[in-house]
This record gives structure tokens, sequence and C-alpha cells, in this order.
């Protein structure tokens, strides 16, 4: 259970890091919405260690197209978007099979599962099975862009080294450029020298990302319970490795006055604005037209080379670990099209909800 | 839509701040639980405004049971539990009804409901309907000590003052000798009075609310979406004001090292544990059975007395506005009982999902 | 669990027999909708047993409006409506507890809630559920009339009497005139008479109801499970005493061929009608605009005077049971508002997934 | 939207008629079931065209196993199972887009995805799309199985042949020896001579099935919307064709008397039985654990080769169709799988809800 997500644009989720594949199926993507393999492929494409410290595991990551496209146009039938596995290699896994790594799902998975879990690789618990989501997510932002939303995610900070604040357009530009997907690349060189000791000590590092949501309607959400906030941060804890999620001025509240956090509303061009965006861009678990933005605390990669308490569940007692396998130092690079994914697939769903998006496109 | 949250244990919240009443419905109690109105009343009275700092509407706030208890037990059918509203003043809505307070949700409420929305003391965006969470809270509170699941929330932080870290039994003694809900006696004693003069000053301050579940079996969540953390975010979402939600570390994972921040194994008698919990009970959306920690940002309130800069949405000009009413200086130590609330539910559903708990109770 | 129905017009039921009262919460009707008290109480009156062979129950049925209005439009709000029981008579049912009616849910229902379900007049059981579902099916009307959509049903068998077929304008005249609720009036003259004679013998009957609704747009529906055949069914099933549903030409196709109930496509007014209707309205699982035809078969009353074998499940013997409390002799007639009530409600939700209705009415 | 069923077995459908394939994604399959290709490949096969009256389309229709299942055992993870087809010939599709069959979901399809539906071979309306919920159901079975559940459907009446009553044993042996998929073996005969007579007059026709669980447990059913009846009524109207569901005594309760139509209670070995079966194994919308029966009117193939007014959509005016493709010439046989497989996925998802199969199997 708890494998699908969205109300009108309902993602469902499948496949393991090593079995035949990882594949995602949406079910109410509106019909007449041109769409080619090829839309997908570039998003997944966005997810390919290209850094110095990231895997050396080199998946092709081929989106093959199963249904609910028809001349390239979506039918509106449900679209099962599907990528192989090749690259896999399951012997570390099989061998440390009952040795769970901490930080990591191996233990909650083997109990829940009852031993039953696909172990090899972290199974469902793979950062893998965000290519799904962010297949999903292509497809979400191509229905959003008819709305004019955009979609950003960038690093901000990786072991305590944080990024300076960047306009839109300079974030854009560098993330692009930057295997650490960070805006500032004078932060993102300091960044990389550190991951670079950090892997060389067999240890990992964790970091914070920074998503954004631009020209978002007035009014998404449905609160009380499926606030726009609530539903996103739900999405958020759905990538691997997240901890923490806040909106605008987030924890930094705590120690603010109201005179200080309340945003000042203003008018311009016709429409409400507000003076700053503590806020976020969501009031009252809806969105007020000014930018969402939200963090994202992703930790350390629990996988690491280092040796580590574990305890072996078949013999029930206490073991040494060192993680073989191919792992990233940091995560957050290769998180970011994965939040990037939720967002726009929340959004979306929030959309079709607030019934901005009819069954068929025009 | 929205106001439904639980797969297995719904709960429905229905009903507005200053209209008949608050009230809930819920959906798949099983039958068997002893229920009488007092067990619901208890949890009810938790909210009242205790504190000089609060708000000073006299509410009775008596609960009323509409449905699905009989002879004092649950009978497997919806239980509607209801509160009438009595201490109700609209008159400082009514003047301006059209003039959003900065940082609340008149103005999105406004937008989305197109001004049919019911504005007197926030309708539905008032911290009130927290009452129906607390409600239902109670329910799943008794289900949850079946299993022996203990939930405790706490105020941690208040206008940058921190509390001191205490012991479980501790946080239990003070806090419920504590108008402010901090187990820090001395800090709350700072707290009230740095509440005291930003009450003078017609301001507000935001906090951090602590929440903790113990004793949580090991295996509740259901990944990749329904996680425990990502449902538990969602529910405290539902929490007016809540701008941030943290488990364990929290998003000082960001400048932390795998091996800082992996939770290494052991077992202590005959079962797996954990030696640190920077997990914070949680694992790949999976209770690891170590307690549950998380921290939730609290926004200082944003009904202030102080002139604010607003817009007259009728005129569509900029307009100052001075919030009268009665309002909290600050929400945290109300908005306890409210995490503790939605903390609850979410775990009984998720208890329920892992068939923890029988349709009737033995 | 299952006591919602509906993804974007969500009904929750609530409530009992002989507890309390009856209740309904909306949750997604648009705001802007006028509503007032008098709309609902309207249809509930329906349900007021008027003829000679109907319970003699006498209960008022006021009904409430807990939440969601403002004003006399609906607020976009949950929308809580109550109706309290007043006329209560528990005694018969004390006494025969533990023997459960043949034909009723008496066995299932303590069954499956281990003895705790309140079997106080059937409690959740009862046909007095269904004032909930007129209730949600009156605001369902209101929505629908704005894309002129109009439902009705009526009475077209009872014990073995056909009624003739009527046009729809007698229909509608006829209905409202006579306890029967049938549009044939000679047909129930002699249902009459035949009711008189069973009640007399301690018996009752069973029949069928036919529903329609008309001016359906094209396009509602969800297949391929989601579809509005199957929707209305699951909904239909809800009303007590329902053992069979079909649509169109139901089960006579079994004898049918291809080219006899295929309907003939022509164009009419610059739209695409079908000269028959067998389908009934709907092709695949979607309305094809034509009017939606259904039919239902309703059991006879399982409450009856005459002896029944039955089982004491205190003692796992058999016994006897003469059931006393007040039954209608068929129940047919007063179950003919909650099939257009429950028709009423699965159409508005197909609406709003089809965004035909926006979420604030112009 | 639309293409999920189940809250616990929630089982999504993709693909199309003549797309890449037909597949199905599994989520809340208990973990540590043996699962192998075969298991499923078995009742894929029953749907294979063996009749002389049947299509002449040959597919190999072989079974993949792209997630959820590792060393032959499911994993807890959502299972996704894949037919590729192969033997697709799309050419009468292209010619006829804009003919809408009469009696076939062409025109409401076309409507409601505004043309841009995958039209060739029926897409999501072909009767191929089945495949997917026999593959569920297969699954579905394997854990019903372990309650002692089992369920059968067989043909009870073609064309106006109506098949005599058999008892199970005879059912299940003679239904598998049967092209017709009809117990009684000289019925079948006459129902296959009518069916070869009505395919050289190019014509087709529908018929009833009746399906049948057995050994079901007390208890299975939500009300008081998602009652049993109701949910397998739901689904059945998923299997195209389907006009009509009805449960025990079904459409004949109308000429009943409730001393006739109740059944006595009586017990037998230390459990509660019913004398007669009228209710169907359902009361109040829950499983008694009587026999569930339950009979499906099927609609005579809408595809007939006969000439049929239609009209041109594209032209907006009259035209004659005359079909080709490859069609049956009653689709009541390959139904009956249909039939078993929705019935086993309703009843696995009651009897997860009512918590009888763990999260891991023993």
């Amino acid at each position: 259970m708890g494998n699908s997500f969205g109300k009108m644009f309902a993602v469902t989720s499948f496949g393991e890091s090593h079995g035949s594949g990882i594949g995602v199926v949406i079910d109410g993507c509106p019909a007449g919405l041109p769409l080619i393999k090829e839309d997908i492929q570039q998003e997944v494409d966005k997810r390919k260690p290209t850094s110095p410290v990231a895997t050396t595991r080199a998946e092709a990551e081929e989106v093959e197209v199963l249904s609910g496209v028809l001349e390239d146009y979506t039918t509106g039938a449900p679209i099962c978007l599907f990528i192989s596995n090749r690259d896999v290699d399951s012997s570390p896994y099989l061998r440390d099979r009952f040795l769970p790594r901490p930080g990591h799902a191996d233990y909650t998975a083997f109990m829940k599962y009852g031993g039953f879990n696909d172990f090899r690789g972290g199974g469902r618990f793979s950062g893998r099975i965000t290519a799904g989501f962010v297949m999903a997510g292509a497809v979400a932002r191509k229905l959003l862009a008819r709305l004019g939303v955009d979609i950003l995610a960038h690093t901000v900070e990786i072991g305590g080294i944080k990024a300076g604040t960047k306009e839109v357009a300079e974030i854009k530009r560098n993330v692009a450029a930057n295997p650490l997907r960070c805006a500032d690349l004078k932060a993102a060189e300091e960044m990389l020298k550190l991951l670079e000791k950090v892997k060389a000590e067999g240890d990992s590092l964790g970091g914070v990302i920074e998503g954004m949501a631009l020209n978002v309607p007035v009014g998404l959400g449905q609160p009380v319970f499926d606030t726009l906030d609530g539903e996103l941060a739900k999405a958020l804890f759905a990538v691997p490795a997240v901890k923490g999620v806040e909106f605008g001025a987030g924890f930094s509240v705590a120690g603010k006055k109201g005179s200080e956090n309340n945003d000042p509303l203003a008018t311009e061009e016709g429409r409400v604005i507000t003076i700053t965006n503590n806020a976020g861009g969501i009031l009252g678990g809806i969105s007020n037209g000014m930018p969402i933005t939200l963090r994202v605390a992703v930790k350390p990669t629990a996988s690491i080379a280092r040796s580590q308490r574990t305890v072996d569940l078949q013999k029930m007692k206490g073991a040494e670990l060192e993680v073989k396998g191919r792992h990233d130092t940091c995560i957050v690079p290769r998180a970011v099209p994965a939040v990037e994914a939720v967002m726009a697939i929340t959004l979306c769903d929030f959309a079709l909800r607030a019934r901005l998006i009819p069954e068929v496109l025009p």
C-alpha cells in the first residue's frame, strides 16, 4: 500500500533498484497533451551522476512509454512509463543481506516485510525510485507550463557550506552548468572540495535543497487536511533521505514577532501581492500567488565505506559493517530533480482539483 | 474537498469558528472500545486558554457524542463528536470583512471561495478547528494505548527562548503544570515575561513544539508515498500556523557526516535498537521502534493589534488595519494538544493499516 | 470504514436509527450555491410515511444545518446536516437483541462488530439511514440543476404488479400525488389493495424502482473502474434492501441479438443521439447524452409479524421470532427518494470530476 | 482517473488493445506469497479464444512480472504484471475512425477525450483490458485460497437458452471442458448451434454469467457505502458489456413476500447458516458466511458485420457501418474469467480491510 499519490493526477510507483526496472503509472493526465518520449527522457537525464563524487553505476535510463499516448498526444488513458535496469551488481547486497546499514531502511524494510523485501540495492528504498517520480514530474511540468507555472530546485547547502542568495535567472543558468546543482558557483567549488575530502575518508555529507514554484495561481490547496504545504511536504518525504521540510521563513519564525513575520499586502498591476514572502506563497494551506518557496533537509548518504556498528539479523548479535556498493558521497545534487518532480506532481494535482486544467486540452 | 484524513481511521472535519460549532466524524474506529464523553472532554480541556497572554474568548467547549457509541462502547459505526459554539462575537470581523489580515488566510480564503467563505473569526482557518482534531485524537490515543503507544508534545521555544532538554517523566509533569506547556520551568518563566512585553506592544511571537511518540511498534508507515514521516508532516500542516516540520536531527543533518548521523544498531533485550536517534524513529518512511521525535515551527499569531498594511479587497487599494478580536499573543501552547492529536490520528491510522488493531477489540 | 462516498463531492454518513439522530457531511460542495434549510427539508419530507401500509413511527425529521452555509450561501466548507431522532421506541429490540431477524442485517452486524453494534431499530442498517442520503442528495440536485440535469425515480412494480409505461411529465405528476410513488395510478390502486391484504397476513412485499436522469451531459464517468454505471450501482446498493441493479435493457439483453440491442446513432439539432436507448444512456461506463435509465430490485421488508425460524445467538440454538416494531409492509415507495438521492450524489460527483462545476459558482 | 480499484488491495489498470500491451499494478499484496509467472499465466490462458465463434486474433498473451517478486515470493512492494500485444491489426479502425459503432463506447470515448482516445481496437474499452483484471485476479485468488475462499463463474444463459442448475463439482468439471464455459453440456451444445447460426447472419448474442464465492468468512463488507454487494457490482461493471448485476434471488424479489424471501436461520456444526440463500450470501452489505451468488447480464457483442446506422463524427451526418475486425459472436464465455477475477479482487480487498490477511504471510 501507499504507492499512489494524488487525487486527480494520481501517480502509482513501482519497480526496484535491482529488479526489472523502475516504472510509474499516471492516471488523470488530460487528453490532448503533446507528449513524446524525449520530453520525459530529458528530465530523467538530469538525474545522471555527473560529479566526481557520484556513484559509478552507469545506467542508460532509457524511457519507454508503455501506454496512454497515441500519435504523440496523451489519450486520457493511464500513462505507464518504464525504465529497464541494466547495470546491476547485486553481489555486495547478497553478502550483507542480514547486516542492515545504519541510517538506511534495511532494518525497517526487513522487519515490515518479514525479510521478503527486495534488499538488492535497497530495493524500493533506493534513490533510484525517484526516477519514477521524475518521469511523472516531466508530464506534470508540461501540464503546469500551460498555466505558466515554473518549478525550480537547487542545492543551497552541503556539509555546512551555504550558497549565497541568487536571482532566479542566475539560479537557472548555474544549476544546469554545475554537477552539484548549486547556483553559487564559488560555494559549489568549496562544496566539491569538501566532498572529495570526505569521500577519501569513506564518509558522506548532507545538505539542503531549496524548491521554488513561480507563477502559481492563487487558490491551490484544499484545507483543512489537504493543504498545499501538507501535501507538498508529504510528497517531499517520499524522496529518500529527506528529514525536514519548511516553507518561507520556516523554522526561523520561532524567533520572530508577528509584525516582522506578517507579509504586508499591496496591489500591483491590479492584483494583490505581498511585500515580503515569509509565508513562502502559502497561507492557510492555500497558495496566495507569490512564489512558493520551500527548503528540504537531506541527510548524508547512509551507505558509507567506514566501519560501522550494526546487528546481524540472523544471529541477532552485534556486527561490524563496511558498505561496499557504488554510492554517492552526497545525494543532494541528484535529489534536486526529484524535489522538482514531486513539487510538480503535487501542484498539478491541485491545479486539476481546482479545475484549472480541463479533461481535454485545447 | 480535503477535509478528511486517514485511510483506515478516517477523520472528517467540519464546523467554523463562529458557526454552530466544531465537529468531527471518525470512520474506522473498531467496535468494542470503551468510550465516554469524559474521555474526549478531558483532551479538549487541554486546549483551554489558561495563560494571561491567551485569548479571553471563554468557550465551555462541551463535547457531544452524536453517534457511534452505545452503552459506553464504540459500535464500529462512524463516531460524530460535536462542540457547540457559545461565546461568539463576530462584530470585528463584519467590519473588516474586506481587509485581509497580513499573515492570515483571510486573503487566500476570500480568493479561493469567491468571498463566500465564512470569514467570521477566521471560519475554517481558525485555530478553533483544532478542537475537532483533539476530539478525534482522544479516540486515537485510546486505541494506541492498547498497543502501549504514548504521545507527548511540549513547547521547546518561544520568541527565540529555548527550553533545555528534559527527561520524559519531567516533561509530562511540567507540561501539565504550566500554561505555556513548556517542560523547562525556568525558560517558561522567561517566555512568559517576553510574551507579556510583546503583548503590551500589540505584537505576537512564534515558537517550536516538539512531539514524541514512545513505544511505537516497528513497521508503521506505507512507503513510498504514504511514509510515516510524510503523513505526520501532512497532518501537522493542518494545524494552523505551522511552517516547518523536521524529524530526529532534522535540518541539522545538513552539516553532518554520515558517520555522525547514522545511528549504530545494537541489540537490547532481544530486540534491535539504535544507540543514537538522529533518525527520529523513522527510516525509509517506516518506524524503527525507537521514539518518534519531531519538531514543528509555529509562526507568530498573525492577528496583531499593531497597525499593518493591507489591501481593501472591494476597492482594490491599500489600507491600514488594526486587528481587534480576542487573540492569543502566542498560539504555541494551545497548539501543543493539536500536535499530539494529529500525531495520534496518524499513528492510529498506520496501526490499523498494519492490522495491529482488529475490527473488534478483545 | 466505508461510510464515505464520492471523490470530489464526498458524502460521509453517520448516525443510527435510535441514537441521537442521522447526519451527513458533504465535502466538496462549491462555494456560492444558494442553500437554505427548506431546500433540504423539502426532499426529506418526501420520505415521510404517508400510505396506510407504512410505519407508524412519526418523525418530525427537522433538518439542522450545522456548518458550511453563511448568509444562505454555501461557503466551500464541509456542510454538516443533521436530523435529531425523536419518536424512538427501542423496547422490542432490547427484548430480541440476540434473535436476528431473517433477511435482515442483524446477524451480519452482530458478527462483524462482535455484538457491539447499535442493534436498536436496526442501527446503521435501518432504512432511516437514507435520510442522510436524501439530505446530501438535495444539495447534489441543486448543483445538477445548474447543468440542467433532472433526476426522477418511481415505483414500477410491487408484489408482481407492474406499472404501465408513462411519459416523464405524467410520471412527475402522478408520483407526487401517490403514496406508493407509482406513475400508473390504476396499477397503484391494485398494489395498495395487495399490500393491505399482505399486511393483514403479517407479511411484506418487494418491488422494482425505476430511476432516470435527464439532460445528462455526454462524458460523465471515469472508466475503467469508476464507470458511471458501476458507481451508480455501488451507490444504489447502499440503499437497504436493494438486490439488483440494471441499466437500459438490463437483463433482457441476454435474449437479444446485437442488431436488436445496438442503439443506432443519428444526428438531431447538431448533436448525436441514439434512436433507441437500450444502453440506458451509458456506453463504456460513460454517459452518451441520452436519458440514464436504471431499475433497482427491492426485496420485501425483512421485518414481518409472521413467525419465523431464527437462532438465539447467546444460546446458539434455534428459536422462533415474531417481529414487533413499526415496519413498512413494503419499503419500495419510501426507497424512491433514496434512489433519487444516491443518483444525484453520484452524478454530481462525476460532474465535478469532469470539471463541469467550478469551485465557486457564478 | 478511475483506473484504480480497491483500498487495501489496490489494482491500477493500464494499457490498450492495440498499444504496447496490457498491464496492471497491484499495491497492497502482502509479503511472503509464493508467486511465479505460471500462477498468473494459467489464469490468463483461460481467456484464450477456443470456440469456433470467438475472435481469430491469436495472442500469445505471455505474462511478464516487472516488479514486486523476489526469489518466487512477493516482497510487499507493488507488483506490476504486463502482457505485450503482438497480433495487432489496426487497419479496420483507422478506416472507420470517425464512424462510432452502435452499442460500443466509440462515441462516448471520442466525446470524453476530445478525439484523442486510442480508438484502435477499442483502446481502453476493449474486452482485452480484462487481461489485466485476470492477472490481478490470479494474485487475489492465491491470497483468498489462504482463507479457503473459492471463486467460480460460469455461463448460465446465451441468446435466451438457459442452462439447468448444476452442483458445484459438476460446474467446475464441465466449465473447464467447454468452450462456452457452461456447466450444462446439453444447453451448451444448443447455444453453440445458435451462435453459429447468428454468426452466419453477421450478428451477435448476449447472455448471463453466474458468479459464486464459496467459504467466504462472515463479516466482509464495509457499509453503508462500501458494501460487499456494492463494490462487487462496481467491479463487475468494469467488465465491458455488463448491463445488470443481481445477488441471490435478485430481481425475482419483486414478486416475493417477506415470508418467502427471508432466509430462515439455523445452526450447523456450531455455526449459523441459513436454510435458503435468497440473500446470495450478503445481508446489509456484509457477507453472512453462505455462498455469495450473483448474476451478471452481458449484452451481445456490439461489433457486428451487419450494416448499421451510425453518424460520421467529422461530417456530423448519418452513415452506414459494417464492422470488420475480428470479433467474438458472443463475449459471454470469455467474460467468465473476468467475472471471477473482479470478484476475487473485491473479496481480497475486503479480506484485507477486515484484517484477515496479515502484512506478511506466515
